[in-house]
């Protein structure tokens, strides 16, 4: 697929971006096609159940933002294949045990019946730890791909913790514990800098450090300037959630592809319930110009992460 | 605690199997304390019920499996601590899951309450799910602490695979469908291979990978011979199996630590039930054979591996 798109494109920018979005969404499918073990594979039940929680149409924002920033900084191909499956599988993962009895108790996603409605809650989660395991093995593979062992270590610990008790999984005990209490805005970010911020942030950091490996940052373990990629990760994280929460007052169940109205019915804090609603639509609008701004130091070379950081405010679901 | 264990015996193998196992046990204790979020870091609850999950005395088989094999080929202590929290926490979080009341439904581990007991099912699974991220944030550790970063990529898909679909995960799931079914003994080899065996497997190999920057292996990608090692793992990952079979029958619950007589109870198929008790013990005994066997070509080297197998098999609880 790489080949594929060097080839029709001479200056990778210029791509319209909503070819550049097709061209890379279907490399991140094949790529995710090619590392999930196939569903003939024992044990099938859990391989099949695996393939079900994955291949089924996400928007892939998280791949989107490692390629992005990835070519950002000359990083190879390759490694930014494995680095993009990486957040997505852990990506996953989260939405199968979220959506729990336990946890969410949710019984649609992306339009379909959730994992443990299809597979039982025990499969749902075996499914769940089976795909955090394989987005380090994936992850791992960076490692032969052009991005050397130390920068691979590196991106391991990076994304697990990301993933951990500091970040997503974190995020989300502090979300339990928030049920039905009022949180001002200062406890919502923190909660929400873990709960999504953390895996959007670590997926543009990969992407950036999927270029250590190569000549023009020298050596093995040397990473390019992170504080522009940081800074456009951190507005784009929060704008990401502040989005969700509008949508899911604003949305109706077929348009999000899961059940609208949930958060309010759940009596969670959102931005909407912090903020109103036309103050949580100004916050969007401000972080994605902070975005835009963060990543101003790279010239031309940041072009596609400012249309993402447009695509993630701007979307309708 | 390298040194002092250096210091107090001029030939690693002089000590006493007993002063060994209590020095190294003592070891990853401080590790584990050490790599662990205090419980006063945010969000407390989760990373205090981490702590409880991990910090209450089980045996560390796995751990000492990495330090023998690790010792047995010359790898460095600092990177065998790593390796050896990373297996333990893999256990831990298998086994916080594993008592979830969608899984085996157990409410006394260790002779305590299990986690979800303690601290609620949702929690529960964010703290097996945080438990897995900090073992492969652990584990990418061993590049900066004397495995170099090639051989720290190598270790992080070696534990993911142990740990995924094809390895524990895996097992557990076709436990799942097997219960109330009477598998052959090729298929109940088959599940522990993948339930038990895999991590105890990685244990060993892990132990002898972290040698892999040593001068004694040369390069950074090099790994010392893995064959006896191999064929060593195999064996005790079956044996401890086999005896955690008939222990579930003869035990009882004090000594275990765990309820008694729960395998009969839930119809699960054991090698007792598969090979009556007789047959069983006599296995047993005849894996330890072997696993004493395919450690003979490491000469004095594999004497603490020998010492392991005999505790695996000879154990009473």
């Amino acid at each position: 697929m790489t080949d594929a798109i060097t080839a029709t494109a001479p200056a990778a920018t210029a791509l319209p971006f909503g070819r550049w979005l097709a061209a890379h969404g279907q490399r991140v499918e094949h790529a995710l096609e090619r590392v999930l073990p196939p569903a003939s594979m024992h044990p099938v039940r859990l391989h099949e159940a695996m393939r079900y929680a994955v291949l089924s149409g996400g928007k892939r924002v998280r791949p989107m933002l490692v390629y992005a920033a990835g070519e950002a900084v000359g990083a190879p191909g390759p490694a930014l294949d494995c680095a993009a499956c990486a957040v997505e599988l852990i990506h996953a993962y989260s939405l199968v045990h979220d959506d729990l009895p336990c946890m969410d108790d949710d019984v649609l996603r992306r339009g379909r019946p959730t994992v443990h409605v299809q597979y039982g809650e025990a499969l749902a989660m075996l499914v769940g730890d089976s795909l955090q395991a394989l987005a380090f093995e994936v992850l791992a593979a960076t490692a032969g791909n052009g991005a050397g062992g130390a920068a691979s270590a590196a991106m391991v610990a990076e994304l697990a913790r990301a993933a951990g008790s500091t970040g997503m999984a974190g995020g989300q005990a502090i979300d339990l514990a928030s049920v039905g209490a009022r949180l001002d805005r200062e406890a919502l970010e923190d909660m929400h800098r873990r709960k999504t911020g953390a895996l959007l942030r670590a997926s543009v950091r990969l992407g950036g450090m999927c270029a250590a490996g190569t000549s023009a940052h020298g050596n093995d373990a040397g990473v390019p300037p992170m504080h522009p990629l940081d800074r456009y990760a951190d507005a784009i994280g929060l704008a990401f959630q502040v989005v969700d929460d509008i949508l899911d007052v604003e949305g109706d169940s077929a348009t999000l592809g899961k059940t609208a109205g949930k958060d309010a019915e759940q009596n969670k804090p959102t931005y909407v319930s912090a903020l109103g609603l036309e103050a949580a639509r100004r916050l969007a609008g401000q972080l994605r110009e902070q975005a835009r701004g963060a990543i101003a130091p790279l010239g031309d070379a940041g072009h596609r992460l400012g249309e993402i950081a447009d695509l993630i405010v701007l979307r309708e679901s």
